[in-house]
């Protein structure tokens, strides 16, 4: 199995003239990593916030992981390894999951965006779900993340399909209660997970 | 003459987890405007921050404009204006000042690199000041900004070439008595735009 249900609040809506303390805040409140949506206005139409940014970030809590856009996922993964750090690789909406299929192997993490990478916001697609269902029958330990949209309402279908790393942006951000949010995310996960460890 | 010497600390090598503190500290410490270094890491080398970060600023500190690169800035100040903002035109320090001219009547500010754009914490390059100075001469009213490497030790090249609108970021931002910092830029400034008066 992959390594437990994990909530990765999304800070993409939070008050980003304050993102230090906005990211502590989540962490308080029991956030089992950050999601960081690093944008350079080509690969996805905004520009966010880059690698000074997260350099402040780091010396406030500590490291993070960093993902980019690239054609040749072979040598990025290597270089990224080489730098000590673990590899996540994402695919938007239109790419198929045979794409990521040949690098699983060699990737901790596989995300699923599950609307258009690019602002926050945005409706949930459930459509990406059937995705997330395959990479988990064919990569039991891999670490699947889904982002975009997930929050209470739509959490079921992600944990269902074997989503065990959720990232929640609005959903959680602008709760007045993020803590349980988060706890709820993770139940639901959690649940779904046990679940299918004994339907095995 | 341009209105007045105004200086601007540059709050890219400031802790960009708390931007909108940093931001506050240094309007309170008499700074007279913002200057925020949008990268977008094609124009330059580095991606600091983007639109949703200055819209987070400015729900905090108030309106900020914004400057873009283009090959066609006729239609940029054109849609700026409309737009009800005020316009800047930079020159990287391997363009030449003729590029800028054709354009000096239509902006409101020009804005004269003394650095590579892209980093932080880089060292003045004194030989852009005939650029200055020849702008000055041409435009006596209009507002030229110097940005890059500028503080308490190469002010008084950009003030005596008729730099009036002053960029500076490690030198404010690092110091221990920024408030000193900026009135001094100021005063330097201030006091060779008068003598540039008295001399016609």
């Amino acid at each position: 199995m992959a390594s437990g249900c994990r909530i990765g609040p999304s800070v993409l809506n939070s008050d980003l003239a304050a993102l230090g303390a906005e990211c502590s805040r989540m962490l308080d409140c029991g956030a089992d990593y950050l999601h960081l949506d690093v944008m350079d206005g080509h690969f996805v139409p905004n520009i966010t916030f880059g690698h000074p940014v997260v350099e402040s970030l780091r010396k406030r809590l500590g490291q993070e992981p960093f993902f980019e856009a690239t054609d040749n996922p072979g040598a990025l993964i290597k270089d990224i390894r080489e730098n000590g750090m673990k590899v996540g690789l994402a695919i938007k909406p239109g790419t198929t999951v045979e794409h990521l299929a040949p690098w699983a192997n060699q990737i901790d993490m596989a995300l699923v965006m599950t609307v258009e990478p690019g602002f926050g916001g945005q409706k949930f697609m459930e459509d990406m779900m059937p995705k997330v269902q395959w990479l988990r029958t064919q990569f039991p330990s891999l670490d699947i993340e889904v982002d975009g949209g997930v929050g209470p309402d739509t959490i079921h279908k992600c944990a269902e399909a074997g989503a065990n790393m959720i990232v929640s942006g609005s959903a959680i951000m602008k709760s007045a209660d993020p803590r349980s949010v988060i706890n709820l995310l993770r139940n639901v996960c959690s649940e779904a997970a046990q679940k299918r460890c004994l339907d095995r």
